[in-house]
């Protein structure tokens, strides 16, 4: 089979470090050599800066949302370009810790950036590049937070409100809703059974894909 | 009258410091107070890191087309919002060494950036928000190249071919031609001659602007 994009998505707290370890054994099972993991933003050298900028602010300057979603896409066309597509082009699998999605989902959804301004970014700046699969763990927002906030410190977006994780997870599941390549999952279930039904999508999917083949 | 923002722009070598040293010597005669100076990409701590990232690259990385306009518009939007819009709000007057006609020219001209992308970047990020007047300082490539590898070394950008800048310089004339706001003077002149040319149409725009208010 020719290897795919794997993206997993969600709110903070929502359990996406666990459901990657659960893909990626699937994946093994299912006899893949190469797994490059990415995340996002992130995942080059240049996009890493773009991410501690983004999540940290710079000198207490006001980040505007526009400067903030267009490098997001910054980081983003650097990842696609320079890691996510040789990666494919060489054979490896790719598995997503967030992608596009978060940005229509958290930009669009939760800030309110202009649609126009969002897709004349996913259409000039990606193409049609998109994952195969997205694996999207559905939680609300204030569970997954407690599980973020356990965790530790949180960064300047995980300070939001609970008004703006509402608006995003609303986004998210509107979107899961049109796309038939986005699975959603509930992911405030204990956690043996978020996996067991991620297990269970994948294998489903990863079926469905050879069938095709 | 009311504060405005002028922009110098033009090719590297072209002579933007002398003209903006022009410029703020005929304001002052005018009896302006306050003059702010902003460069291009920069003048934000965010924007100034956004700088060192475009024009230094990071680690070797390539650095896209794309992510490159994106990171210029987060640059000018941070820029905009926190330094520009405020300081013409408080009633001073701003001189800009190089502004939004530049990543037309360079990245539109230059580089061949989608059209597309670059007007929804400028309409979204900018909205109405332009520039009182521009002075454009028009110089061969070869002659300003020359001028500029005077002074030292050369960055990413400037390290870019003659034909990269041949179509800069065809893209700034293109759209100096169609917009009343930006006066183009021939900096390929003795410097002597291009300060005064300046001087005589920056006096010329201000006697207009006084006539109008």
């Amino acid at each position: 089979m020719k290897s795919k994009f794997i993206v997993i998505e969600g709110l903070e707290g929502a359990g996406k470090t666990t459901a990657r370890e659960v893909v990626v054994e699937e994946l093994r099972r299912h006899g893949v050599q190469e797994v490059v993991f990415t995340r996002e933003p992130g995942g080059t050298p240049l996009a890493e800066q773009l991410r501690q900028l983004v999540k940290e602010g710079c000198s207490g300057e006001t980040l505007t949302d526009r400067a903030e979603v267009l490098m997001l896409y910054a980081a983003r066309v650097q990842l696609v370009e320079n890691v996510i597509k040789p990666a494919l082009a060489r054979g490896a699998w790719v598995i997503g810790d967030r992608h596009d999605l978060s940005s229509q989902a958290y930009q669009g959804g939760g800030r309110g950036i202009d649609p126009q301004l969002l897709q004349t970014l996913r259409d000039t700046v990606l193409g049609a590049f998109k994952p195969d699969l997205t694996l999207y763990l559905d939680i609300p927002p204030q569970q997954g937070l407690a599980r973020a906030r356990s965790r530790g410190e949180l960064d300047r977006i995980e300070r939001e409100s609970l008004a703006f994780f509402e608006r995003t997870r609303a986004r998210y599941l509107a979107l899961a809703s049109q796309d038939d390549s986005i699975i959603t999952l509930d992911a405030s279930q204990p956690l043996a059974q978020v996996s067991a039904a991620i297990r269970q999508a994948l294998q489903a999917w990863l079926a469905r894909q050879e069938a095709q083949a």
